[in-house]
């Protein structure tokens, strides 16, 4: 006799840096989702969803640590001659690819929103996920600093829309024009090798995005030799020299009072640069247009101290911050930091067709606006389950099925239980793991008299915390009603 | 001087077998998904959004296709001690591997939905991607087969929620213990060799599967020797012998006029298996409760040539069809077919666990079910665009974008038109492209008189296309209105 082959069982795990989620989690995601898209199309921006596979060679080396610039993405080779794929790593790559490629029959400028999930080939941290979701709108085609402003705007009214009221947020504009023209007055620019430059140009940037975390002693030490952190482990740093670090410390800690007195210092810092001039310019003409719409420095300001990490960005760069604190792990109170960012990036569509194509765009991270507001206790951790009709007698199966039914048909969310109905308790125990609000009973006695039993486990567990025995006989959780109210009852009860 | 290395241009291309999705196809898309998931969380199931990763071992080799079980996965290795990584080919094992992981903390029976795109690296073909949506709905822990009716009546529900209505579709319902038992009477069941029963029922279920496309003839090839096709390519059978065949043929034919008498039919079909006559009265427990909540055979009826491919069904089968006929791409009227589908899987948890867990559930595909609505004409191809703002004056920009503001605030979609504004008739394309239904134009000499100009580009369209030089004339679809009823004129002009 042929034995069929025994094979171990597989492990049940996710995936190491990967998660599932249940329930509430992916209803309240969907919510908050839905609430975006309603400002982005609002907006005008219309929905794109490319493809979650892209070939490597699409995609490009643009991850944010550009310290390692070949990893970071899921890739894999079908066959020796195929092309490598790999999972997209943002949206904006691939909104780059999708313009070069249809740009003959989209409009322009092209204006699309995008949201789904994105893969990250990096070590996994706790709240650090391999898998996350991203939430972007961008304008391709319009070289005109007011498709960044808008944005900056829609930024605005997206965190009012999904529920950061106005003074918990601050939307924070800068221009990369204005550093790249404070290097050149530094001296920092080296004409003679642009590569270089670029390499400085990156450090210099990843540096100034640390502020937050090193403060201005540690971005001082990596603009300059180098730095040590608490393990001994060295960075590398842009190598310069006192004069220039100085320079580039003052321009990030240019913010003033006003966005008119940043704008004034910012213009002391750059003469004789016309590509700073220029930036400054530019953010004066954003502050002109957020002005005239009513955004006023209570909700987007200049702040040279905003740099972003990526390499990509050519023009204003934007963060969205939250300004409350929250007790981190350990208790302690901290900033809960930024939330969304973005920028002018003019050569990523280049890359594929040989032209410079004026594009902005922002990204949300719809992950941590959700732990924001849990935070703020501003979002419920379960939402309310479904009636659930229990079962007493197996032989009244249909008869339970048409009480739900009547039930879903006047909009209520409802179930029979179809577990073992044996033990009842355990049919209890189901019901409260959903969070059911109410449990409808019906035995061969309730039948015969036409009425069923309606539980109330909202009430019931209240008075189970609170009530002493006497207040619990006097305030019963459990009601009779005629079999031909229920539908009414249950509705007066939900609401 | 060092020279920046110059790289050979990428090539903007969407991977070959997947595609990207613009403006309606996403909306209307995401518009039934929402609508589906209505009815789902109406029935209490609850959301899960499993990982899009999963580990090979995890994901098993139930690819629906399984003559060639080592395919059909996009997989790949981080390095040579990691574990193979894959994209889940569906969302029913990554719930098996799920509730094998959480089965102490979620509730039991466990009732879940969960929709979002799945791979398969499958050869592409016309219609037929790499990366497609689907939308499941699972009880897992459930082994009523009352668990079974009322996914059939949410399958019933739901396409009449999403448009499909009543008399265009039939759900139609069989068990795999009906056909088991129906082989046992005819002696293909081989108590020696389970495995190579095993082996043979594949073939034979695939071969009823194949009824729509291979006709009688072609299906009772391929329960014996096999079959040629028209280009010489030859299936190996299944290797019944005349009179099995026959009686496997009779169990595929034994839908009768009423549910009643395909339930006499079978029961004579499978005397004595004892599995066979549970099948059967399986099925009579499923009628008894659909009837029962008012589902009858315009809905929901027994039919056994329903098999679904998948080896891993257990008991019940169900599927749901579209009547209607559509034309195909050669216009000929042909049916449209089956757009879910599911069945009981008593085994996909155990082999994580070693215990069986019952299961049932079913799967939507999303993406035919848009088609069928789109071949049917019951879609729009397009939705309608924003209102769009023309930029006459550059130095104005400012005071454009608060008109939009303006337009948003009372609800209404907006853009000002971001491109070079230059070429006025650019601006009438772009609004063209995007499909809007209204321009704003106001100049210098406008805004000093304290008007604009409103384009009705529905109306100009239309006149455009049907009337003469006079009757255009006579029907300006271009007004003049005050500045301050603008948004009033615009909110009369949409509805």
């Amino acid at each position: 006799m042929a034995k069929v082959k025994k094979q171990p069982r597989p492990k049940a795990v996710t995936p190491k840096g990967f998660r599932d989620y249940f329930g509430a989690e992916v209803t309240q995601r969907k919510a908050m989702l839905d609430q975006i898209s309603d400002v982005y199309q609002l907006y005008g921006f219309e929905a794109l969803e490319s493809s979650a596979v892209e070939t490597v060679e699409a995609l490009g080396k643009f991850l944010p640590d550009v310290d390692r610039p070949n990893e970071g993405v899921f890739a894999w080779q079908e066959d020796e001659d195929a092309d490598w794929l790999a999972l997209r790593y943002d949206l904006t790559a691939p909104l780059a690819r999708v313009y070069a490629q249809f740009r003959n029959d989209l409009p322009t400028p092209y204006r699309r929103y995008a949201m789904g999930p994105v893969w990250r080939n990096e070590k996994p941290g706790p709240g650090r996920f391999r898998q996350f979701y991203q939430c972007d709108a961008d304008t391709v085609g319009a070289s005109s600093v007011a498709a960044d402003a808008e944005i900056c705007a829609m930024l605005s009214d997206t965190l009012e829309a999904v529920g950061i009221p106005r003074g918990d947020y601050i939307v924070r504009v800068n221009n990369r024009k204005v550093l790249n023209g404070v290097m050149e007055v530094a001296g920092v620019l080296d004409p003679s090798d642009p590569a270089k430059f670029m390499d400085e140009r990156g450090i210099v940037l990843r540096a100034i995005d640390k502020l937050d975390r090193l403060g201005t002693d540690g971005v001082r030490a990596l603009l300059g030799a180098g730095r040590e952190d608490g393990s001994g482990d060295f960075t590398k740093g842009a190598g310069l020299s006192d004069e220039q670090a100085e320079i580039v410390m003052g321009f990030m800690q240019a913010k003033r009072d006003s966005g008119g007195a940043t704008v004034t210092r910012l213009n002391e810092l750059v003469i004789g640069s016309d590509t700073g001039v220029a930036g400054v310019q530019e953010l004066e003409t954003i502050a002109e247009l957020m002005a005239a719409q009513g955004y006023n420095s209570d909700r987007i300001e200049i702040d040279p101290s905003v740099v972003r990490g990526l390499g990509y960005y050519t023009g204003p760069v934007y963060e969205a911050e939250l300004t409350f604190e929250i007790n981190d792990e350990k208790g302690r109170p901290r900033q809960f930091g930024s939330v969304a960012g973005g920028g002018r990036y003019d050569d990523l569509v280049k890359r594929f067709t040989g032209q410079e194509v004026p594009a902005t765009g922002v990204s949300i991270g719809v992950d941590r606006l959700l732990a924001a507001l849990h935070a703020k206790g501003r979002m419920n951790k379960e939402t309310v389950g479904p009636v659930i009709v229990t079962v007493m007698d197996r032989a009244r199966m249909a008869h339970y099925q048409s009480i739900v039914s009547e039930l879903r048909n006047a909009g209520i969310r409802a179930e029979v239980y179809l577990g073992n109905p044996k033990n009842f308790g355990n049919q209890l125990k189901y019901a409260d793991k959903r969070h059911s609000p109410i449990a409808i009973i019906e035995g061969s006695d309730e039948a015969e008299r036409g009425v069923v039993q309606v539980k109330d486990l909202v009430l019931g567990a209240e008075i189970a915390k609170t009530a002493t025995l006497e207040e619990w006989k006097g305030q019963p959780a459990q009601s009779e009603v005629a079999r031909a109210d229920l539908v009414a009852t249950i509705k007066k009860m939900l609401n």
